[in-house]
């Protein structure tokens, strides 16, 4: 059985050192929704010409919130990110409902890998977008969040099989 | 169609004011998960009887993460939270898959509610499993995140409804 | 002679006891602004329309830096802002440059003013336009910051004259 | 056996409810010291009428610090402070050796207590003092590090018994 | 006309992919400044003997602030400083008007310049002294802020022009 | 006699630069400690095969503290922490009385060293012991806190005498 690295001889809790890694290009990418009924869908869609929409927030949200991987998420090592880029895309879902596929891409050059730094980016953009709608339905649903790849580093490249 | 709060007159997003507001006591809570195999339940478990154990650090990182939520999430107030209390509960999924139920209750006596607390904690409960895990498996995925249930304030109680 | 308050018995900087003020509701209005050539300015304005433009990634800035007021400057006290508006408004200047002038309008119900955090959201969000700009032109000037007016409080309303 | 609060039924940590506490006035006031040889001390106090002295960052990083509390003390209620003082005083010790103290007055009007504030403060106003001077010595120590008193609140007050 | 970098390709902002640009040695300088009417200017200076002056406040208070440019400034880049100087002057303009000259200095070894560093470190230290100086006069304004020179990295020096 | 190094010609603070130095792999480790009477004692051992016992919180908090070192620390520099590991023990003194000693190594590969680092994490741990105590006793007190060794950097290694 692997073993967790995370925890030192006492079985206590530590920020595994990486000193001795080198540090390299890497990539990770990670992917969030949100669920929302028609009338959410219509709001956020119909005012997406105008400066300052709620997409616009949740990615600035985004891209912030990755800086602050490390400060959130207590053996997360800080890194020097190198490159933040968000995306959106709606999906129609059935029951007038609509899905918002958030993707976040961050890219470093160091000793280890900024899986977290994606993840996070990519649920604070999903919790920016409850937020700026939940004066119309509280109900709304951050889907799945997950790691959809990651290249570089010694562990090996990553891709989540198609489901 | 009732229109997002979330705009001043130029179309650009603000903190709404709430200036207006009294303040009364609120309590919001959330419920996010981690789905994952059986290898890494059971590295989570049965260490379960040591001290620092991966949830009991993903619930201080919970905590820590709903007191930073107004610096997070943009357009929401800063409250003086009065209370966090996260629980957990594990699941047997098909598969010989597993499931880590993470509830989060805030609490605060203030203007406006704490629904964007509860669900940050949970959702950083959940990244920091997934933090202390992964060197495992890459593949766990992050449940859905959603409000369980909010009282207090003038918009009134909201309870999901269960599915 | 008026003496600052900010020093203790020793000479040395202190954080002024507000113990005793009253809470009550208060506003601070203050402006910064951004002057550029005409190829920044064409630069902002031609992708007005699109969603992420320039000004509002500097506009969720301002925001949030709202919020981190306490955090920067040292004698300030953190308060529990109640909302920030933000405004934007174009001038043509003479030789073919432009100015962004940027106001910050922040909301409290405090026991001291908002004067600091609403000069802090207009400078920051000053700040931002030129870190997006810079590619184009490193040039840039942020033109004078100031409080344009505030009111709530017991050391009186304060309104700057027109000049 | 008066039992720890800080733990929810589960025996897992949790921030305790404070939300049917009463706001009241409150004071804590905490002492750190650091001892130093005659070197250190010849460098801080000969330096004493500059701008910018050691004891005048310290002082300030220390007053900072009383704000971030709660970001820095996993189960600590984020309190609005309404006022901070750090105080200096030398002791000249045995062989040459020097102490300065370091006293800490944090003041609120909150539903609990600011111990935490003051300890803090004069934790990180000495640990700035470290910093600013080992590069004349690494041998420095930070002295004993306590409450000297609180009051207000329900708990009653607290004074340290002279040693 | 160049086109701004710091968006993706469906005009949302990103931060810019740095992973290829090569670490080198980086210097900016930026200005900000004060004006100040007699009273102020001299509620200043005449404890400029002092330990804890408004000066030496604004200072700590600014060097700080260089390190969280990158939490401040959206599309920034963390970047790991290796070292910031402030400088202060001071001229008597017209009118018994005083102004008090800032000029932040900011150095990095890195792979992007500290422009923004050195701007928000000018700014933030021009901010903190209008806050311990409010008191006295609220209708203090913080002059131009701009970039006096940059040195380092691909796109060449910088050397703003004497006006 | 040796010089601060954290001053600029003015007098005034800075924040020393390191371009020129060459980043090495270097180590810290830092002490610091908790003396309380049996009751506490025994309330934080009898619980230590609890989940989310005092200690493993206290641990979080010290670890995350050690990543805030430079917001904290005003002329500290900012450095990517690549490991942190805290160990504890019991030393029973006399009187009834126990002693909690805290150890802090903190690891990096960079151009400063982690002194610092491993001072604030010795800190904060036992800031949090104390706080998730104090309810049972408020007489608690954090013990001397101090390097215990460092290696890697030009200045050379330092070792503690034994007391």
């Amino acid at each position: 059985m692997t073993n967790f690295t995370h925890f030192n001889e006492h079985g206590r809790a530590k920020m595994v050192d990486i000193s001795a890694k080198e540090e390299s290009a890497r990539k990770a990418i990670a992917r969030s929704s949100v669920q929302m009924k028609q009338e959410v869908y219509e709001n956020i869609t119909e005012q997406k010409n105008k400066k300052g929409d709620v997409l616009s927030v949740a990615q600035v949200a985004g891209i912030m919130a990755a800086k602050q991987t490390s400060s959130l998420i207590p053996m997360c090592h800080p890194i020097p990110i190198s490159g933040v880029d968000l995306s959106f895309e709606w999906n129609a879902l059935e029951d007038k409902m609509y899905e918002l596929i958030i993707d976040a891409e961050v890219k470093t050059v160091g000793a280890t890998g900024v899986e977290m730094e994606a993840l996070t980016a990519a649920s604070v953009t999903a919790l920016t977008v409850y937020d700026m709608c939940k004066a119309v339905d509280k109900g709304m649903i951050i889907g799945q969040t997950y790691l959809l790849e990651k290249s570089g580093g010694k562990s090996g490249d990553f891709k989540r099989a198609e489901s």
